[in-house]
């Protein structure tokens, strides 16, 4: 990675790029807000936001049927309360708006104010927090339960249900009802390489790590390399361990495949195949799945699994529809 | 990149991965060949192929209004002339099968061998050599017209127009009127590694290469690194004094720029930000414009531009028209 701002900055040059790239995108310029300027004003709309660094996201999931908008703040840190309160004023028209938010604390301390603010204002916004990540903390194992991969499944989901005229009470009940099935567990292959040449953490060429984060947090274990199967085994059985399919009988589910960046497609397919045999194994139906660089860690070389049960088929509908965002 | 196979085998594991993710898309194993399922029989099919490597090209392009089928090979080397003889009776229907060639020896050696024998067996097949690369070579000056990310424009625009029932003439024809008016030319900022760790040429972390090609050739000049805007420059010169666009009455162009892997969409969309501000003042107009890791070269962070004259409004239709390939 060698084009970057000031880790202090809004990427504008990126934004601006992004909305000279696609007619259908609007930058705010100084905002980090970018929104959907063919958005229903009939529909409940939806945003997200967060540091940059994490491309496609969520900028590219800007469209018709997910985002109405997105906040972006400088790399991996999140945008400031009142750039989300703009936001959530640039796409209000009274029928509420719906706020997606990833775990993390400075996250929820911008997002909160704003939301508190937004509210004094008279505007409906509701929220969900994905705490999709199962990783653990090497030192205490206490669950991190940090939003990651995941949440573009809330995005596409809820951003489906909001263009079909999902009211904000249903969009916020479907919310609370799909967050808490969606699972991530991720593995880097190597660091993330920051502005001016520094690595987030230190890994050989034959390691991985496992666990990581989508900001350079190191994982719960060190490992030497040894090919895709091993990774996928690993990832599949900590999944397996948290969700517990084997005791339940709807045996539907969503992956998501993700790279965290510079992981390339040739290793993702290949990661997929190794999955999908385990998934078979395991007698789980896989019903939709997503592979891609889709939230990524810079240019981090990684690659993160998501499964979510299909608690409800019509979420299978929603993830089918198109959608006008570039990055689904 | 640390999943890989063999460099000397057709990569299995990631062409099943894409079969078991897309259920319009078929894998025969052992072929290199993947293909649409939901191929209209009654219009002229289109195939594609190259060694592996510059995922998602080609596989990435198969579905319909692109490619009827693409074939692999194993990293950087061209499928075997069997297996596109395979590809070609696979998608054959009678009404012709075109095909599209990156200009490389090897490519053409296997492509031409395999059309040969396609047509002693009475199949009308017809052919484009895409060969947009400008670079030169760094010890005798000469073009390489080598065929790189500007081939996916051909994919894209004959996809479009054969879906719409382009006879095998016809799509020869327009596959002659368009590759011509193709230019790209790429830079890298760092090299590709291959398996083992073994690096293509060597490259400081403070440098970059112009002119480099898709299999870690090296490019004609090695510069340090002074910002996306002055490789935006040197890269819009080059194109400039190749199309001479200052003395043609046609300012309408469609625009790539392609990350060449693991080139992150943050630098993507920076650098296209300088380079519509550049063709502005160049007085030009662009009428399409595409942005993503398009053809790569495994893990190599790096960008080619593409630029590509409208000669034909008709062109612009064919691009925005929808397409079931998965990576367009």
């Amino acid at each position: 990675m060698k084009f970057y701002n000031s880790t202090n900055e809004i990427p504008e040059e990126m934004l601006k790029g992004i909305d000279l790239t696609y007619p259908q995108l609007t930058y705010l310029p100084e905002t980090g807000i970018l929104y959907d300027n063919t958005y229903n004003e009939k529909t409940v709309p939806i945003i997200s936001g967060g540091g940059s660094g994490h491309e496609p996201a969520h900028v590219g999931y800007v469209g018709s049927g997910m985002l109405a908008a997105a906040v972006t703040g400088p790399l991996f840190i999140p945008p400031k309360s009142k750039n989300i309160l703009k936001a959530i004023r640039q796409v209000n028209s009274g029928k509420g708006v719906f706020v997606i938010i990833k775990n993390f604390e400075a996250d929820l301390k911008e997002f909160n104010e704003a939301i508190k603010e937004a509210r004094t204002e008279g505007i409906d916004v509701r929220y969900i927090v994905s705490h999709d990540d199962i990783s653990v903390n090497a030192y205490n194992f206490h669950k991190r339960h940090r939003g990651v991969a995941g949440t573009i499944l809330l995005h596409k989901i809820l951003g489906a249900f909001a263009k079909e005229g999902g009211s904000i009470d249903e969009i916020e009940q479907l919310a609370l009802s799909l967050s808490p099935e969606i699972y991530t567990l991720g593995v880097a292959l190597a660091p993330v390489h920051f502005p001016h040449q520094k690595t987030s953490f230190v890994l050989a060429e034959d390691e991985v790590s496992f666990g990581i984060g989508i900001h350079g947090e190191p994982g719960y274990r060190v490992e030497k390399f040894e090919g895709s199967e091993r990774i996928a085994i690993e990832l599949v059985n900590k999944l397996k361990a948290e969700i517990n399919w084997q005791k339940k009988a709807n045996k539907n589910y969503i992956l998501l495949v993700n790279g965290l960046g510079s992981t390339t497609l040739m290793e993702l397919y290949s990661f997929q195949y190794d999955v999908m045999r385990l998934l078979e194994l395991e007698g789980l139906s896989v019903k939709f799945c997503k592979v891609g660089n889709l939230m990524t860690s810079c240019d981090m070389s990684g690659i993160s699994l998501t499964l979510c049960s299909v608690k409800d088929p019509k979420w299978l509908d929603y993830l089918n529809v198109p959608t006008g965002a570039f990055a689904w």
